[in-house]
């Protein structure tokens, strides 16, 4: 689903417009940005949990031509969800 | 950091009460576990996409004692941020 689909289903079930919506939904991304980027993880009660890891850098062998290549570290984002998060998509699963 | 401090910032920076930035705060994220539920994919603009993914239900044999041990299918949340929030995340890296 896109952005601006989630905005306007937001919208309507909270009662507020469009632009208020999508208002609410960027306050709340940029400061979660911001945390990210100074701390490691963050809680968000009664969704999940937003974890900053660093993978280190690693040296990959094409097993055909047994070239090495040396892939950069990075910064991955890893999304954990709560047990009643978990709970709703296994019941969406089952109306499948 | 917790759920607490974060809604703290969250109403800080954009200026409303901690109980309406909480408030945002579930109807976002209310609607998007419904969303995940139904559809398998949420793009938010200047974030990242949410993606529901299925694992299979797989053996897994103990390499000690050989046992055979059936792992169950599970649905696992998968976040990819955009490329803005990874070059914030990398910027915090920079300044520790």
């Amino acid at each position: 689903m896109k952005n601006k689909e989630y905005i306007a289903k937001v919208a309507e079930e909270a009662g507020i417009s469009v632009e208020q919506a999508q208002k609410n939904l960027s306050a709340l991304t940029e400061v979660m940005s911001g945390i990210l980027q100074e701390s490691n993880s963050i809680v968000i009660s009664g969704f999940g949990t937003f974890e900053v890891k660093k993978k280190n850098e690693r040296i990959s062998v094409n097993p055909v031509t047994k070239k090495r290549l040396l892939i950069p570290p990075k910064l991955v984002v890893n999304f954990k969800p709560t047990t009643s998060t978990k709970e709703k998509l296994k019941e969406g699963e089952r109306h499948e």
